[in-house]
This record gives C-alpha cells, sequence and structure tokens, in this order.
C-alpha cells in the first residue's frame, strides 16, 4: 500500500534505485534476510532512515525478522516501474548519444532503444548495434507510429528545446536530458536531467576545498 | 569572505553549477546587473534562497542594486575552482569513456585529459582526439609522473573499486565516478557519482507515478 505518490519527497524517491541496487547486490551473495541496522551499514544510510523511507510504501519489514530481501527487492523494483519495459529513442547521435544506445545495462532494466535520431545527413542510415539511426525531421511520426516512452536527449544545448518540443508534440511520456539547459516542457511531461557539467564543477568545488 | 566551506551543505555546492550556467547565460544576453527577485525568475530557486546560498560565500548583492552579473559570475567561478586547469585521465576505454575524453566542453572549463587507460590490450596504442589509449598496468606511474588531478571511471561495475585503489596509490586528487557502485576510499580523496542507472531508474518511477 502505497502512499499518495505526489506526497513522497524527491529525496527519497532518488534513494530507491539505491536500495535497488544493494538488495540486488545482498541477493547475489545468497543473503535473503537482513534486519534495517545490517542493511543500514551495508548501504550507508541511517537505521531509521531506511525504516522511514520504506513506510511512504507501507513498510516492508517485520518487528524481530527484518527484511525479506528477495521480496523487498521486487517490492521496490515494482514502485520504481522496473516490472514494465519502455520504447525509448536517442536524439543527437554523438558520442554521448552512441554510448547511452550501446549501452546494454539499460536494455537489460527494461529500456529498450528503438531508433536513434540525428541532423547530420552523414549520420542518417547509419546502424549502432542494430539500432538506426533516422533523420530528425520524422521524430514525431517515429514516436506515435511505435508508441515510444522515454526520449533520451543527447543533443548540444542549443538544439536541445526544439528536440523537446518536438518529442512534446509527438506525445513522448518522458525525457531524459543530457542536454546541459533546464527544458521547459508542460506539467504532464516527466524530466530527469543528468547534467554532467555540474557534477563535474562540483567535484572541482570539493577538490578545491579538500586543498584548503 | 567564505565560511568554513566544511560547514557549506552539499545541497548549497549543488546549485552553485547552477548559478554559473545561468549566470553565463545573462552575460551571453549583454545583462550585466539583475536583482535576486528577476535572477529567482530565471533560475526557478526563490530570491530568499538565492540570497540566503550566496550569503554562504560572503554575499555579494547590493541593497538596492542587486547582483554585477560579471563579478558575480566570476567568483562563483573561483568558488567552484573554475580558475584553475586540472589534467584528467579516462579509465575505461569504452563508449562511455571514449565520449567523456571526446567531450571538449569540459576541456573549454579547465578539465583537460591526458591519457585513456584499458585492460583490453586491442585498445592500448589507439587515440582517441589526440589522447593515447594506455595499459591500464601503467597508470599509477602516469598519474605521479604527470601530476594527475582527476581521474574518471568509467569501467564496467566490478572492475571499478580495483582501479579506485590503484589511482589512489597513485596520489590521485580527486575521482569522478561513473561506474555503478560506491567506491570505498579513503577521507581525503574527493568523489563525485553519476550513477545513471539510479537516475534512469527515478525517471521510471515518475513515469510510473505520474500515469496513476
Amino acid at each position: 500500500m502505497e502512499k499518495d505518490s505526489a506526497k513522497i519527497s524527491m529525496a527519497v524517491i532518488r534513494r530507491l534505485p539505491k536500495y535497488h541496487r544493494y538488495l540486488k547486490d545482498l541477493l547475489d551473495r545468497n543473503i535473503t534476510r537482513i534486519s534495517s541496522k545490517e542493511l543500514s551499514k551495508v548501504i550507508g544510510f541511517t537505521a531509521s532512515q531506511i525504516r522511514q523511507d520504506l513506510n511512504n510504501f507501507g513498510g516492508f519489514g517485520q518487528q524481530g525478522y527484518g527484511y525479506n530481501v528477495d521480496a523487498l527487492y521486487d517490492e521496490i523494483g515494482k514502485i520504481l516501474g522496473l516490472d514494465k519495459t519502455y520504447s525509448t529513442i536517442v536524439i543527437g547521435a554523438g558520442n554521448l548519444g552512441q554510448a547511452i544506445a550501446n549501452y546494454t545495462n539499460f536494455e537489460k532494466s527494461g529500456f529498450v532503444p528503438k531508433a536513434m535520431f540525428d541532423m547530420n545527413p552523414k549520420l542518417v542510415g547509419l546502424k549502432i548495434r542494430d539500432i538506426e539511426i533516422h533523420d530528425i525531421d520524422t521524430v514525431e511520426k517515429f514516436i506515435q507510429e511505435h508508441n515510444i516512452d522515454i526520449g533520451i536527449i543527447c543533443t548540444p544545448g542549443p538544439q536541445a528545446q526544439s528536440v523537446a518540443d518536438r518529442l512534446i508534440k509527438g506525445r513522448i511520456k518522458g525525457i531524459w536530458n543530457f542536454a546541459p539547459i533546464d527544458l521547459t516542457v508542460p506539467d504532464e511531461i516527466v524530466v530527469e536531467n543528468v547534467h554532467l557539467s555540474e557534477s563535474l564543477f562540483t567535484l572541482s568545488f570539493l577538490l578545491r576545498h579538500n586543498q584548503l
């Protein structure tokens, strides 16, 4: 039984994939049961934080027993929507776009790349693995015809908003944005950003202040 | 005048690159002066949030004048350590590693890739742009001889910890980690993670709950 998901804070949501990853590690090591105290040692959150986080989704632990690792892993997977598959397209067939399209781990988790798109006519028609690069002008139609869920924007910043506008016109559901800008989208469109420069600059901040 | 940087929360630190980016946009549009209210409209943080954030670093605004965009941009750049250059190496010459090494925007910001490393002998000796791929066994020596600041780990998860151990042995200062694990490192080593799967799973959570 989940609380209204609108009430769950982004901080909690962002911790869920980490639980998922650590529970998978435990399963791989044949650990089937774990207390929130032990889980806390492994994952680095406090036991009370863990109990609080999981209570958002109805809690899973049993007093005196702890957590059933397998059940918790499945349940968090479901909460994350990983019991479904998603059709994706990658826009921008440069180095980063190709790396993302090539990264088979995403496909194993249910995110299946159906096509790439680029504005460079020299790239159109080429294939990365089995994934063909299409002309960006056909992207709206492709999304509709193939019922694409997620558009992954790997273009330079200046192109990203107009690409997003096209994806939205094609009725995309979510955007995974690697371009270094904040997109303007209607409320019903979900956007998740990976701003690599911001992460790198955070590192340089920490380096600078570490050396003081 | 900055406060003790140890007291500045990670949340504030993570907002600084965003200020930096938006201030650059303003400069590009020849806007030289801005009130915290106007800046708030552009960047999407509240005006009081902005004043509070910048007060951590001595504040920059003047009552009734607002912020001098140029000076604030420079100052935040310095706080982020972007007035220096950093030597970097990329470990793992697969698609993602190549994309990162190829991304010239990082170099423009002062992060200069000096070499790549891989364990695959077929890749050793090849070049990406002018960046040569070396044997991973030589990484400790390379770091010391070239005074490398940042190691960028783009290996699969299972190799990442042993790579990190080598970087630390070579006296690296910071690690930008793209591998899907949490590294164990001594306190004096700065680590910044980019966990792509966690970002993608956050998107699928938001998609799933958006559709309810």
